[in-house]
């Protein structure tokens, strides 16, 4: 497991032990703006409102929004008050009620005096394993392309959809997490980067984190990723995911089922890579709640104007209705397998009971 | 037959026989812009640049442009040029090149001295034509919206990809005149339009034309449409093409492909709806050429800003290469069946060369 490089990082604390610093994802790629979260409530909104985003990383602000609430009062009563109001923050990503039920798990049994210390320290811990999880995704999935690389005998190109990288993690990324390592390994890894309509994550986010690291990349409309696997330009798909039910289906940005069907119909592999933190055994596919957004962020696109200014240009006509489910639903017959930090895992309940089992 | 609301022209000749009008298709939704095209260059640059789109509306504007040719030299070298140019406009919808061939068949047998008035007397016959054509697929396509609703008694939810309305076509369009005749006769049908990117064809053309008649509509992301079918929200897909090969494959919008593999996957019925001048007996799938378009379609979305005023928003990093190709083939296997003016068809090759047989 090696450290993520220090610049790639997403959220931190503030040494004073008073709040956590996080990059609003909202201004990237067009401007960096850190926000400094003071307490539940900025954390809460950081979440909702998308400035931080992505399974593993919501996981990681919440666990420092329960640790920001232990500043002001770590009774039971408002550290459980503190849970329900961040778990309602964004529905679907698993993560999010992981991270405070784990929090909550190590806080409660503790006499009221010692549960701010211990909260920071439990935060920190949470956000280290993440990075590390994230660390052996990316060298298990190095793996996979290291054997597909050295069958194909020429540059891969590598599918992804939405954003998985560091932005969507506390360091590494998931799905980019084995192209980071491939690429620094001098594996020629080209990516065609999905742009993920509404909210543009792949054309904002996953162009901006590849180009910054100086991984070839190309942008999709979404649209085009199946034309280009009918033509043999995609060798494999990796994405991330939000959560993963004990059958394997995976719940992932909307659009992400018509990649799967597509990479299934070609024959090309299709992986989400998962840290074990986004499996939730204790749902069915049908019972994942499915987040519905602001119709706004379909009738409107956000980016960056002539005047150099970043703002919002209706493609609608006024008044036209819209529909916005962020999230869906890939079956597991449609999922080559899991990448998690404990290796390459079938998307069926047997092999993820097994692989979650106490030892 | 019936003849399409006078409204809804997207083509009308200058009386005087020196000019052709047509909506600036680009400027819609937020501008109503007439262009006066006053010759050939004017047309090809009309189709080029995407004033004027649509399979069938791009065949009966070059049959203009053909028209116009003849206006200032209407010998066989000057026709032929005029010819070659046009075909060159846009490379994937065969209407292009079928109706300057069908004007070219017409007009070269002739003496030079008839050319001119015979012309603008073809054009406008082609023109004619395709309103009598799409207004049969719309008779054809509520008879099984009809029967659709019968077994279902509800409303009927309908998906469509691009814009396959009166605005690609010169009157009543393919794909979505049988919901114009549905909605006419007072079926509840409504709409889920895919906004289409990169140019968002179906947010800016679907939606402003849906809106014009009445007829309930949703906007949709492109990534939206699989799940709404994996949850019974969808009860069939109808499109366009600009291309169907002889073995039933249906070339259209990118993206169309995708919509097919889901509706697949989900038993949702997937037509295409074309005039006979889409079907091109002459060339297999793998051979249709795919427009590649610029690669700041994919980079920047255009609309109307805060201002009033209609620009482009960059939602990539500056730089961020991208790849536009703006078609794509959605494999026979996928499609239920194609509606003609004919009547419906089975998207095989023996249907397909029975029916354009010489009778």
């Amino acid at each position: 497991v090696s450290a993520a490089p220090a610049h790639q990082r997403t959220l931190w604390p503030d040494p004073a032990g008073d709040a956590v610093f996080v990059l609003d994802q909202r201004a990237l790629p067009h401007r960096r703006v850190e926000l400094r979260l003071r307490g539940l409530h900025q954390v809460f909104e950081a979440i909702a409102h998308m400035a931080v985003r992505g399974a593993p990383l919501i996981g990681a602000t919440a666990a420092y929004g329960v640790a920001l609430q232990c500043c002001s009062d770590a009774g039971n009563a408002a550290l459980r008050q503190a849970k329900a109001t961040l778990d309602a923050a964004r529905p679907t990503a698993v993560n999010l009620a992981w991270a405070t039920q784990r929090m909550l798990g190590r806080l409660l049994p503790l006499p009221e005096g010692q549960r701010r210390a211990a909260a920071w320290q439990a935060a920190q811990a949470l956000a280290a394993e993440d990075v590390a999880a994230n660390s052996a995704i990316g060298e298990h999935g190095l793996a996979v392309l290291q054997d597909m690389a050295r069958r194909k005998g020429r540059r891969l190109n590598v599918l992804t959809h939405c954003n998985a990288g560091w932005l969507a993690t506390v360091g590494w990324g998931t799905a980019l997490a084995p192209i980071y390592k491939a690429h620094a390994q001098g594996l020629d890894v080209h990516v065609w980067v999905d742009e993920t309509r509404p909210r543009n994550q792949g054309a904002a986010l996953t162009a901006w984190e590849l180009a910054q690291a100086g991984v070839p990349h190309t942008l999709l409309a979404d649209n085009a990723g199946g034309h280009l696997m009918q033509r043999g330009e995609v060798d494999i798909v990796i994405v991330g995911a939000d959560r993963v039910t004990a059958q394997g289906d995976v719940c992932n940005k909307i659009g992400t089922y018509l990649k799967a069907l597509a990479a299934h119909d070609n024959g090309v592999p299709f992986f989400a890579a998962v840290p074990l933190s986004t499996l939730d055994l204790s749902l069915r596919a049908e019972q994942v709640p499915i987040e519905l957004r602001s119709p706004d962020e379909v009738t409107q696109v956000t980016g960056l104007g002539p005047d150099g200014q970043v703002h919002s240009v209706r493609i609608a006509p006024e008044g036209t209705p819209a529909l916005n489910p962020a999230f869906d639903l890939t079956p597991a017959r449609l999922v080559s397998g899991l990448i998690t930090e404990c290796g390459l895992t079938p998307a069926n309940e047997q092999a993820l009971r097994a692989l979650t089992a106490p030892r």
